[in-house]
């Protein structure tokens, strides 16, 4: 995709909610839908998803709709799903564990390798059959297993740290849940889940308004 | 706020960042900003955040900038932090146990009264003060405690039953972390947290550009 060409980050944001009603309607054994049918699932307009998807190329035929599995399947492509990748956890408090333990991340095709702590109370235990191993051992593991992701579910206070460990062992990809704006390399792309940010945009909308249309 | 004059998502998504930065300016003893170090601090734009507080009526002034202090206790009122909230949560695992051991959301107000489970071996235990209940006293604990929000971290299956009783008992904010799209009357507020979709954003980015300028 070239620069002159780029498709805003909020179209981008909606794709895998696409990506996962169609693979629930899949599940249902529903081969076929409109725009309009896929517009009362997920609550955007007939004319927005077409607007999202012609972004793309486009996958749908006047009168006939979309092909489910031929839409899920080209919107997995597009989203970088159809590889998998090597993830490491590093913090194995009890976010770290409950992102281990959630399967649908592997079922996406990331593969939880290890996860990393400093507290000696946790190096060694295995959630799931993931082994949590001492953070001096990260750098290492991340170089000779080639990781393309790095996780991090550390305490706000040690999250840049481990930005930097993951940097220098050539981790591509951050996906931070410590409540911290890491400074990165351009090259590394980092995503963050700010949850006090969710959290306070709920009460916003509760002391400014019930009936807020949320887009 | 009336329906002509609302502020768009994307601003108001901004402004919980825009506390935290103060917050931590705050705690270095800052007391006095102008825009265009706001800006070198949260990456937007020095223009992008003066027409951003001027939604609510600005709070600057020309030639001084921003009263820190001022401005940080005006976002949190506009965000509704100058009150507490009562709040559960529904589902004591991993996540569950992890929103409950954050303690950055009871500093901002988000009183966690009890945890709600079905799990026999952990009804009884407690998270720091917080005890893990049977889930079938939630509706009568809600109603009798006035609970304004409930957290979700229950898997995507148990998801809408726990949204329905939190409707019925009163709930006016529902949190949710399962990943489900759930169906609510219209004047409760629902806040999303979808971990697949953050990190299918994240890999969207890895297969696509890593020089991709975020907004």
């Amino acid at each position: 995709m070239d620069r002159e060409n780029r498709v805003s980050i909020t179209v981008i944001r909606r794709l895998p909610k696409y990506y996962r009603y169609l693979g629930e309607l899949l599940k249902k054994g529903i081969n076929r839908i409109s725009s309009q049918e896929l517009s009362k699932l997920t609550g955007f307009t007939a004319s927005q998803i077409r607007q999202d998807l012609n972004n793309f190329g486009g996958f749908g035929q006047q009168g006939y709709g979309y092909n489910v599995e031929e839409l899920r399947n080209q919107l997995g492509k597009i989203l970088g799903l159809d590889r998998t990748y090597k993830t490491i956890i590093a913090g194995a408090g009890n976010l770290g564990q409950a992102v281990a333990n959630y399967r649908g991340f592997e079922e996406a095709g990331f593969k939880i390798l290890a996860m990393f702590d400093k507290n000696p109370k946790l190096i060694g235990l295995k959630i799931r059959d993931i082994e949590i191993k001492d953070v001096d051992e990260m750098e290492n593991f991340i170089r000779e297993n080639n990781i393309d992701i790095g996780i991090i579910t550390t305490p706000k206070e040690s999250a840049q740290d481990v930005a930097d460990i993951f940097m220098r062992s050539g981790i591509r990809g951050i996906w931070n849940f410590a409540p911290a704006d890491l400074k990165v390399d351009d090259k590394v792309i980092i995503e963050n889940v700010h949850l006090n940010e969710s959290l306070f945009t709920l009460s916003y909308f509760l002391k400014n308004e019930s009936d807020y249309v949320r887009d």
